[in-house]
This record gives C-alpha cells, sequence and structure tokens, in this order.
C-alpha cells in the first residue's frame, strides 16, 4: 500500500482494505483472505462507499476464483459477496462484469484503474457547479475513501480547492455511523480544504443562517427518472434546500445509475441493527428494549436535485429523457 | 422527593434535581446549595427543558435570598441564575417573577403549581390534535422531566395515551445531546407509549414512508407573529411536514411567549461547545481540531406552525392578531 491512505488494495495473495470504522483515530489496514472476509467486512461497513464496495467486492471475487475451484461452492461463495449489502447497485453491477470476464483479477483491476478516471471526470466535470468561494453543505463521505478513487461529490470539493476556489465546507456529521464527522472532515483537512463540521439537524439553520451557495451529495443507486438512493438524511437536504432556493447536486459514476428502476419506489432500502442508534461506542443511550427505525438510506425524488455530476458531464432535468443518453 | 420521577423540588435548605445528563442509565438525584451550584446545573444541562429551568431557577433566587444578605452581592448572584443560558425565555421570566415577589420561596413554589395546572392544561387542549391511532413524530424532550409538571407536547401525547387514543410515536434521537433517545423514549416508554427511535435524519423517510399525521414539538421561545426557537432540528422538520403535507404544532406555557419580540430574528441562538460534536462520551469522533458549528436551537417560522397549543386552547394562524389576545 503506498503512502497516501487506500481504501482498497490487492496485494497478490488477499486484498489490503483500510478499516474505516476506525478513522480518523486509528489508521488500520486489515487483509480479506476468503469471500467470508470480504462479505462481512462490507456488511459491517469496514470498507463501506459504494464505488468502493464495488471495487472491494470484484477484488473479492477474483480472490475467491483463485481459491474455490468448484464451481458450485464459488457460486455460493460470490452470491454472499454480492448480497452483502442490497442498495448500492456498484457491488452487484462489479461482481457481474468480474463474473463474465475470462481473467477476473485483470477485470477487478480494470474496475479499479476506471474508478480512478472517472472520478477524475466527475471532478473536472463538476468544477463548473462551484463558484469562487462557495459555501458547500455536504452529507456522508464521497471522497477518495469512499471509491478507491479520487471520490465524487468531495473529489470534486477538492478539486475546487486545487483550482484556487476556495470552497468553505459544511459537513453533516452524519448518523448514526458519523461517516461525515470520521471521514469527511478528515479527508477534506488533508486536502487543506475549510471544513466546519456540524449535526444533520443543523444543516436547515446553516441553510438560513450560513449562506450555503449549493448541496452536493453521493449516490448509492439512481433510477431512470433521477430518484435518487443515498445515506439516511439526503431526503431531507434535497428538500431544505428546494425550500431554501439552493441548488442541489448529487456527483456519481455510471455505476451507480440503474436504468433497470424506473423510479426510486422500486429501489430496496436497507435497515440495519438497532444497536447503531440505541448504543454509541457500546454504551447504551437509550432504555434496553426500545424498538429503533434504522434506514441505512433514503430515496430523493430527482424532482429535487439540480444536476447529476457524471465522467459524462452535467445532466440537467428531465432525467427520464436527458439520463440515459448521457450515459449510455 | 416522592417515589414519581420529579426534576426538581425544594427540600427545605436546597434545591433536588434529577441530573438529566444520566438518564437513563442512571437516575441521579442532586443537590443545588447555592446560586453557583443552581447556575452550573443549567449551564451543563443537568436540568434542561425550558420550563423547568424557570422553576429551577426560581427556587434558586429563593435559596440566593436565604442565603445573601447584601443586595449588591445578592444582585450578582441572581444575575448568574438568570443568564445561565440565553435563549429559552422562561428563565429570565421566573426569575424575573420571583425577584418581585415578597416572599421569594412562596413565589418560586407558586410558579411550579402552576406550571403543573398548566401542563394539564394544555395536556387536555391538545387532545383535539390527536386522532385514534395517530401517528405522531417528535423531537427532543417534552415530558415531565423537561417542564417539572406533566409536560408539553409528550404532555398531550400521554394524555391521548390515558384517553385511549394509542398514539403511536416516531421520536427523533436528537443530537447533539440526545434527549429524544434517553429522555422522550424513556419517558414514553414509561407511559405505555408505543414509541420508535430514529435518528433525526431518519425522519423525512419516516414521514414520507411511516403515514405520519402531524409533528408535535415544545418551544424555548416564541415570538409575536409565532416564529418559534427550539431544539435545534425543529426548523427541519416544520420544512419537511410543509413538504409532506402534515401538520406541524407546538405546545408550549404562556411563560414561553415573548411578546416584546416582533420576530424571531431578534432571538438569541446559543451556540455551544464543539465537544457536543466532535466527542461523544469522552471519545472523540471527530479529527482534532475541527471546526463545529453547534447551535443548540433553531427558529421555525410561524408560517409553518399550523397551530399552537397552550393552557388557553388551540391558536391558529394569523399569529400575529391571534396570539397576544388569546395569552393576555
Amino acid at each position: 500500500m503506498q503512502s497516501r491512505l487506500e481504501a482498497v488494495a490487492w496485494d497478490g495473495d488477499g486484498i489490503l482494505y483500510l478499516d474505516q470504522r476506525r478513522l480518523p483515530l486509528d489508521v488500520r489496514i486489515e487483509r480479506a483472505r476468503s469471500a467470508e472476509d470480504v462479505a462481512s467486512a462490507i456488511a459491517s461497513l469496514a470498507v463501506r462507499g459504494a464505488p468502493c464496495i464495488g471495487i472491494f467486492g470484484a477484488y473479492g471475487i477474483a480472490l475467491t476464483r483463485a481459491q474455490i475451484s468448484d464451481d458450485v461452492a464459488f457460486a455460493d461463495a460470490a452470491a454472499r459477496i454480492r448480497n452483502a449489502r442490497p442498495t448500492a447497485v456498484n457491488l452487484a453491477w462489479a461482481v457481474d462484469r468480474v463474473l463474465q470476464a475470462s481473467d477476473m483479477l485483470a477485470e477487478a483491476r480494470a474496475i479499479h484503474r476506471e474508478q480512478i478516471e472517472t472520478d477524475a471526470a466527475i471532478a473536472r466535470a463538476g468544477l463548473e457547479l462551484i463558484p469562487q468561494g462557495a459555501r458547500i453543505l455536504t452529507h456522508c463521505n464521497t471522497g477518495p475513501i469512499a471509491t478507491a478513487g479520487g471520490g465524487t461529490a468531495l473529489g470534486i470539493i477538492i478539486e475546487a480547492q486545487r483550482a484556487g476556489r476556495a470552497p468553505k465546507v459544511f459537513a453533516d456529521e452524519t448518523r448514526p455511523l458519523l461517516q461525515g464527522a470520521r471521514l469527511t472532515t478528515f479527508e477534506l483537512a488533508q486536502a487543506g480544504v475549510d471544513v466546519t463540521l456540524q449535526a444533520d439537524s443543523a444543516a436547515a439553520i446553516a441553510m438560513q443562517r450560513k449562506d450555503i451557495d449549493l448541496v452536493i451529495v453521493g449516490a448509492d443507486r439512481v433510477a431512470r427518472n433521477g430518484d435518487t438512493a443515498n445515506k439516511i438524511g439526503t431526503y431531507a437536504l434535497a428538500v431544505l434546500a428546494q425550500y431554501h432556493g439552493i441548488p442541489f447536486y448529487v456527483a456519481a459514476p455510471r455505476s451507480t445509475f440503474d436504468f433497470s428502476l424506473a423510479s426510486g419506489a422500486e429501489i430496496v432500502i436497507e435497515e440495519r441493527h438497532a444497536d447503531e442508534v440505541s448504543a454509541f461506542g457500546g454504551t447504551r443511550v437509550a432504555p434496553e428494549g426500545v424498538r429503533v427505525y434504522n434506514p441505512a438510506f433514503d430515496v430523493t425524488p430527482g424532482g429535487l436535485i439540480a444536476a447529476f455530476v457524471t465522467e459524462s458531464g452535467i445532466a440537467r432535468p428531465p432525467y427520464v429523457t436527458t439520463l440515459a443518453p448521457a450515459l449510455r
């Protein structure tokens, strides 16, 4: 693994990955040695970020094929990886692509390399949305460690910083797992970007009182009409942005778009364990046995999204006619 | 202190209070013995809830007067209590009322007794807003321990439960200090109310997918035009409720209304320490030195509020003409 913090790397007889649950306090590199390891690192969110779990899953399939020659056992193991999380489409997309390749490892490497190129193209395309000194609100984490490339929404912000636009970022902490507090502030500070952390519930007053110019987030799955599944809390931000007259943008690679879906109503929303909300670092914060509603994602209607940024450029509404031609 | 959990109680030579920061895991009663103790319990949120800190402050003034005969020193100590938190108007209101009384302790007791009666009247008045089997979303904590009476918004919900309406409540955890997770779920469960805890950022998808019938919250300060300061996150809920066509109600006693203010623009918003967001239970969750925006409250425009519930009944828009006559 190189000196730059890499989310995922193939190392010959296994896959090195950064345990993202421990950041920023503890930078720990682990090795996945089996399909079981890969599926469990994805399910536990040790490896997270829609593009990143796609790449990790792709390497996982190549690793598993090298270990398991029996076709039935291999298919079982591959399915475990493919189904480790249901909402982001990138995982299934990358696994299927590797499964169809004759040289699986070469295909996984190609997916990883393409992600790096894709992220760079997204960053360049998104730059036109970022005015000089823009005050930007973002949610969850969409940086290099979320994509194993340069990042999507954060990649654009970091590109704007490199271009001298001096963006000022308000980062939602992103409950329940605090990817914004732990990862986004860490990556932006490393890139020299001016960043302020806030509770998710402070986004509305930030829009009202801090002159936010735009909101930009990533995505886990986008339907044909632009309906977008992303980290829980995204939908609220889109409604709030509309109320305050602030443009709301989504940055995502082509692999996140699922044209088999007519709308977001068809997207499966993963519900996660109650303990993510009712406990913190092993300490209970709510009474024993309390019922918890813990959807990991929500769906933002395409109608609330001012534009998508992809490696093919900027797509504007009406998405049902603009998205598919731009991305096919 | 009686067997029912009381937030605040006078005990002859001091004020007993429940340390609300430790709930629900640890039910600890502390004793405030001086103005310093009272001011520090309010500032640290050991005692919280706009009506509750008013009552606690009122007892605090009576205690201080009994201890300090020098008028200048007493005025200093009283100011420390009055200024312990800036946003809720109840504290200043109750302190001023006690300061003008000849028998300060009797006046503090009267304020406490009136709060209990007021809360009961709010609960009765609010009942007409709660349909049978209503699915209710609430934020922060507005129950008995927030008012040292029967509660405001939660008081109405508990009254609806007593009346056999079987409400189902979705309680926002309420970052950063988790009053919803720690206190609201605890109080509702004790009252036998069906309660589900969620991250604040899940409120939008709950409105979209869980058939929420109404949102009801408390308040810390209400201006003449109905603009309402309440716990950070309230404003977002009001915008989201409007977007989803769900009525948004505020329950608060008359002492929360500040008719000296024409609008919410004049309300001082307390900003609290970065550590409330960047650390959790002493463990850092964000990089060292990260800047934090941590407003404790936000202001919801009166135009987003379908009705106020007070001890005088229900007030509907336009508030600039309905509120003052109803409450004077």
